[in-house]
């Protein structure tokens, strides 16, 4: 498998209950499986991955499986804080039909946190699950940066086949792209820096921004690919303002918000996160639109 | 219950096959309960609770109560990142006959921690769970600090009794003592600040060092309150370095070596924290034995 | 000299046009004069240093030394970003009569602050300046920690008599402490956390809110070394508001307008600052008036 | 003016004593004139400002505008802490020839950084200077962002140009590239990501590397814009490693060092800088060598 293209790293549906409603995962792959998506991350910061116990996870790993019908890759959040229920949730997901798993790196013992540990951590993940595994650099969400030398160590392994950078330090992606070899993806892990990251040398991305316009984002890579660096880069700016309401203004609740809005289904979300408040929804529901008519406008 | 003198937050024994080892406990109880310490926090960051499963930290919170005999109080680390469980594991705490519970603020979705949401997490535990609720700022490991004037607005809960800042914020933790009621105890989170703390209005700490020093620490305590703030001041200068051994230096690993080098059950850690290596190990003798000199030194 | 006591960082005075009014000055130095400071910083960040040139810090340094009549320690601050301009204005402040200077790390190429640079810079000063030299940490402002590991290894120069810190790292100041010859002077430079200082050993402190009370502030010295701990702990609680308003919530502005509040000469700000509006005055005014009534009811 | 293409922000020489040595620059300019080079910065971070004189500044800008006969824009960094101060010097730096300007944010009184504080500073200069004002954010040595929905704000004032955004924040270079008008420029601050910037929409960057290797820089522009992105990333990653070495590395003395190795005068800096240690400087030349051979490698 070759980490490359658009992923979107999908909402976990929850009906009013708060359980798991996997019915709602349904409706959205009809959307997706028609888009242009290449494979979607399930269980990872958007899919809610810590608000959901060992057994939701592995339920939703398989009904991705099915539901993406070979067409979409699917990548498993596997993360747990500790190595063992990571490798247990990691044979999980190889057993449930995940194409590879996306790992963290430990980060609530940040200050233990060597380069020795880091690579004792993922090379028992990689010499052990059977699938590929995907190196997840989320520095917002752990208040931890996996530096590029420890990655570029880790790109050796046969197993680890590319990292989701989400850190936003352009130089980094740059410097991972630079020191890793020619088969290791390297994704933008969000919208907001996509094409920039692309022109270092990304092979794709995955973003949140994607559950809803994965059309647009597979533009921005045609057409930086094709040497049209204009017309990436309008729609690059454009997409930032719809990408930003769905991650790191309004996190999670607003990208359920949104989804709701454009016709997926979204759905509550898990306490201790909050609803979308009505003001909020608006706001995004706005924000939605804008882009929307702003794509339209330049896609004719 | 009032949050008050000398807690020691211990380390959670395993077995050579990393299983849980209760005898560990029983043997460490033996020397905690000859101590001065007043209670013991079981679960928490030196407990490797996020490496725990739920089960194994409800056998933890029986034993402890259990080994307590009613001379310490026993706070249970309870924190888990969904309301849900949280709730569910600090009624277990409560059934097996803690004390109290401690938890952290959510710290995965940083971005969503309004003063909303961080006060209708604390709310929903301490409306539910029938023991006391104390708070726990601990920004080293969670990259999120709990704000003063959050804590402040929850200090009104009749339910909620403390906090526990291992901030080193000084200034944050005599706003805390300055802005909550008379029985609300406020703790240092740490034994390298514990007499400014002390000096500034709280009622006690939770120290790694009070695992294996209650008796220097609690001679902080009373000297301070008896006057003596030379003697207490010696001490606090002689207790940095090791506590700090066993703290942000050396992390749990260094703790547990500590703990085997004074006659505790110390024993293994687990992935995908790494033991402590040999040279540390070696200095960490060498900053325990320094520290039991000078303290047989000007105790005489 | 020994660097002991309470010490006002004073505003530097100027009229409406702009111009260094050393009348101002003057006036304070009554106020000053009458009570129990034992010295003033001169030209310190409350001293608006960077907006003074160098013939106005040198004219200021002249009037503090005349005016403080061999009652006050007047320490010059010193600090320009090129080792040659520090080294002629530590020149200028001996000539003027100053007791000693202070001197903040470098600070605007930071990457290149290595521990060489930084022995460096201080020793050529502390060798050449005939007055003493006090170190000055102050990352609020720097964006830079000198560490105590580097403050130890300049400690054990004749020339270089202590350091003011106000990083507020409480563990900093300990270790400082502890880890400095005994007649070196470690100063709290901030009123927010002068007591916890002391307790861990400071000889006393630079506070803006010495400017307007340093009876309370000596008072908090005075009775903690009596070991009336539960007065100078409330002194300490009830001086914290106030600190901050004329410190890091309203900044050199805030000081001036609580200056011309209490019968001082505050005066106008240099640009880029802005003057207080009229609402921060307000607010500093019932502040400023709300500790005076606490401070007198605690007084009687 | 427009901003627009690639600037070198060259190093101020000095001769064995330290002195300004315009000579050095006279040798200099004859590289940079027969370079791709479309403008300088004199002055500016890579050029010590903070070490240099008013004098000495005002002598750099008049030999810089004389030097680049009219072939090279010459942009003049006033910065100063004192607003009189920088208006004082961007005003001779008008008289002296020079076409535009370099402001940083004020930084020393962080706290007092308003919206308003700092419209007023940059309104203040660019009312009364009678050269365009090119703002500069360069959070690592200010420690202060200048976030951009003030550069927003300010962008629409008929005499602020451009801005050089040194953060390396993509996502806030391509927030900039949205959110100002049509001929604002918005200039890549470094070598390391002047690639990814400009494919968000930056007119061009001033970098370290540029000094050197201008030809590579514009070969960057050149071929990003006829689409040949391939070209344009492979040179992008060649050059992190030496643009890092002669800026966040070694800093300025490590592009001395580097142009005293390419046949440049790079010459002595000031105080408190260190020069480059011996091995430092023949880590530089490997660099420079290896990017050389590369460079000529691919232009083959």
């Amino acid at each position: 498998m070759k980490l490359e293209g658009i992923y979107a790293p999908i909402p976990t549906p929850f009906d009013e209950n708060g359980s798991l409603y996997l019915e709602g995962l349904t409706s959205n792959f009809v959307h997706w499986l028609g888009s242009p998506l290449d494979g979607i991350v399930a269980g990872g910061s958007n899919g809610e991955w810590p608000l959901l116990t060992f057994d939701e996870r592995v339920a939703l790993f398989g009904a991705c499986a099915d539901l993406s019908r070979g067409k979409l890759k699917v990548v498993a959040g596997v993360h747990c804080p500790s190595t063992k229920e990571s490798l247990e949730l990691g044979l999980e997901a190889a057993r449930a039909g995940c194409d590879a798993v996306l790992v963290l790196p430990p980060h609530y013992y940040k200050g233990q946190n060597s380069g020795e540990a880091l690579r004792a951590y993922f090379t028992t993940l990689a010499d052990s699950i059977g699938i590929p595994v995907v190196l997840y650099n989320m520095p917002a969400n752990t208040g931890f940066n996996l530096e590029p030398d420890i990655v570029a160590a880790l790109s050796s392994h046969p197993n680890i086949i590319g990292i989701k950078d989400s850190s936003g330090d352009i130089v980094q992606i740059a410097t991972l792209c630079r020191d890793t070899p020619e088969g290791f993806g390297v994704f933008a892990g969000s919208g907001s820096f996509f094409l920039p990251s692309i022109a270092v040398g990304c092979s794709g991305g995955t973003m949140g921004v994607a559950n809803l316009f994965a059309d647009a984002c597979a533009d921005i890579l045609v057409n930086f690919r094709k040497g049209d660096t204009d017309r990436a880069r309008s729609l690059q700016l454009g997409l930032i303002g719809i990408n930003q309401a769905v991650t790191k203004r309004f996190g999670v609740p607003g990208l359920k918000a949104a989804m709701d809005h454009a016709g997926f289904y979204g759905g509550p979300v898990r306490a201790p996160l909050l609803p979308a408040e009505e003001k909020v929804r608006v706001e995004i529901g706005r924000i939605y639109d804008q882009f929307r008519s702003f794509y339209k406008g330049v896609s004719l």
